[in-house]
């Protein structure tokens, strides 16, 4: 997990040999992310800010015990605006460095050069906090019970760690496409725990919250299935510049953070049978009224 | 875990030149902390473990269900013993370096070096941990509901993190004070929350207790308000030395947990209102009895 | 928060020197894993990965609400495997180096060298999660209460954590032998919370459960105590080599994951007073059902 730079410093006398084929040796090659990355970073981090304001602001009116919605969302894009900041500041990044080899013909020895990657690790770190804060939501909506949800989200941080590990995984050993195969068998698991627990749990809620449960894990689905996809191009076979891979990854986060949250609120307030009316200490704080608290019973009585 | 800097050797055979004006490079200064400084940290450790231990031991005979905050303010100072013992040992700290300037004079090129200061890593992992455990003893204290208290904690834990990020950041960047500018807010935020939410709740709950929580919640805003100007003279702004630094946050330290926790707990023994009382699984365990479990009814049936 | 180490390079031309006793230096030794301890871990992780199947299918005819032993123990083994595979394919892992004195007789200046040992960190982490869940196992099986078993489990917690600091502590210093004494400290207060509050607890669960939990106890306490003993001969004195390490943490690692959660599992089927029946959100999510939510009531009610 840490970056080691080894500066070698050269000096010395070389005793003089005979001419041999000159081959430059070929510079480190650092993929770096250039201006449009930069300026990309820096827009998502005010759109998420935005987005946590105005999410913030809608809750203002609502009663604490129903913000339970509002709460989770507001979180999510407040730690997707920081993560931003630190990437955008420059902060949070660090080098994987790969070894290549330089073919330069028959006769000719071949050499090594070193091709070093970016690695935004911010988004990791994001991603372990405000994927399960999705989850949530979406287990939330469906009533899914809180076992499978625990579940679920365990699968789904195990995902994330894969997701990091294998980003700074040695080429051609287990850590880097092995990591990445246990990301997607636990993905399967959340989908798995989401998708079976949650339709069956939904269907007591009646229709319209159905339809919109099926409608944002759909939503869901597609969006975080196409991470793993950017991540194999990107981080995995190196196949895209890292703008490119920033680009991708900001529009993802744009929908799966603020269009989500946008969406679930507003179909929250239309649809009164997503209502969650939390009481207790969530709404009211632990009551010392008689020197004896009751936690858990109806909020009129406590 | 540590940052390890090893300044490389020069060596080889310059080939001559003609003479110059011959400037001495300065070498790396380091600001590191001295005698005063790791007798500090020790007597911080001492003071903090004997807090430890009296929490702990006035606890005894106190109902479980009663000792809530003895519990919490029990582990504030473990936390704050353990994260002192971490820097006197020479643990959990690393420099964090600045190019300076150096001006010879006229018609001479400036040199630069480097300027490294010690940072100590350990408060912030200390931090991180016991502010949202100070808040929850004041927000418990309010009756401040759950929700606004996850509300003040998260905002608690950005404040402190971005403090950590701002004490490493690069000089002349977004990273060193947009990370401070970015604590202030959360700041902000905490004393929204508690002060405002704390107000309101805190009513209900007679006289005694809102004068209670109006005087430790200003204890805490003072003490809280000088930790970040310390911060800008210090790790920020480096006009004062490690041991200065030390001292200071020493004092705080020692203010805001052995000295508040005490005035907590003898406070909360004189006036029956602020009692909390908790039933259920934290003070009775998951009972089996009838092989079915009821959490949160009231204790006596439970 | 980057380790940068920089190897500074070495050459000129030194100035001609009368003959001296040629003392060629001792290169820095590393003490690594091997063939046998490389196979180990993956064999403990294929175990690991089986037990979390089987623990999984075994609690799949069981309802939500009686699964609380199952999801704790299955989560168990499956943080052990990816610890485990994180370890096996040579992720998480980094040296810890000690300077060591070569003597050379007399009239000869003595010269020093570094022997560096492999430190395994992932089994740190895997610690400060699987521990605290087998403690949650032993909490719920006795009834110990929620406020003894957050405190058992932070002194677990210190207790891994001070294990951590130690195996990376400089010789020496306070730090290798100071955070071994606070581990066992730690060490002490997790016994006691468990030993003297768990017997109280259990008792009132009838002979059976307390039988059980007295077994299941001292399995544990003689498990647990061997850890620490390893600890000191293999990270702490460095009497054996890593391989040795690596099989007697493997050997530990599977009795007191796998075994111990087959042998919980079983035995918490045939004794039904162990039975612990979770309602609530546990079991069914939050219910929207009339637009108000009663957490904690009797699952039949809700």
């Amino acid at each position: 997990m840490d970056s080691i730079f080894e500066a070698g410093g050269h000096g010395g006398n070389p005793a003089p040999v005979k001419p041999i084929p000159t081959i430059v040796p070929t510079p480190t090659e650092y993929e770096t992310l250039h201006d449009t990355g930069h300026k990309t970073l820096w827009v998502v981090f005010i759109i998420m800010l935005i987005s946590s304001a105005v999410f913030a602001f809608r809750s203002w009116n609502i009663p604490v015990s129903r913000r339970l919605y509002h709460v989770i969302t507001t979180l999510i894009t407040i730690t997707a605006a920081i993560s931003y900041f630190a990437m955008a500041s420059g902060d949070a990044t660090s080098f994987s460095c790969h070894s290549v080899e330089d073919h330069h013909g028959k006769h000719i020895p071949s050499t090594h050069h070193d091709v070093c990657r970016q690695v935004f690790w911010a988004r990791y770190v994001d991603w372990s906090l405000t994927t399960p804060l999705l989850l949530l939501d979406l287990s939330l909506l469906a009533g899914i019970s809180g076992a499978h949800t625990i579940l679920a989200i365990v699968a789904d941080v195990i995902m994330v760690l894969a997701g990091l590990f294998a980003a700074y995984g040695k080429e051609h050993t287990a850590q880097k496409w092995g990591w990445y195969a246990i990301g997607c068998v636990a993905y399967l698991f959340v989908i798995w725990h989401l998708g079976v627990n949650g339709r069956r749990a939904v269907a007591a809620r009646g229709d319209k919250t159905t339809k919109l449960f099926g409608s944002l894990a759909l939503f869901t689905l597609i969006l975080w299935t196409i991470y793993p996809i950017i991540w194999g191009i990107a981080d995995g076979a190196r196949k895209v510049s890292v703008d490119t891979e920033i680009l991708s990854y900001a529009i993802l986060d744009v929908l799966a953070k603020p269009v989500f949250g946008t969406w679930l609120l507003i179909a929250h307030r239309n649809i009164p049978e997503t209502n969650v009316e939390l009481g207790g200490y969530w709404a009211h704080g632990l009551t010392s009224g008689e020197g004896r608290i009751r936690i858990g019973e109806d909020d009129d009585a406590a």
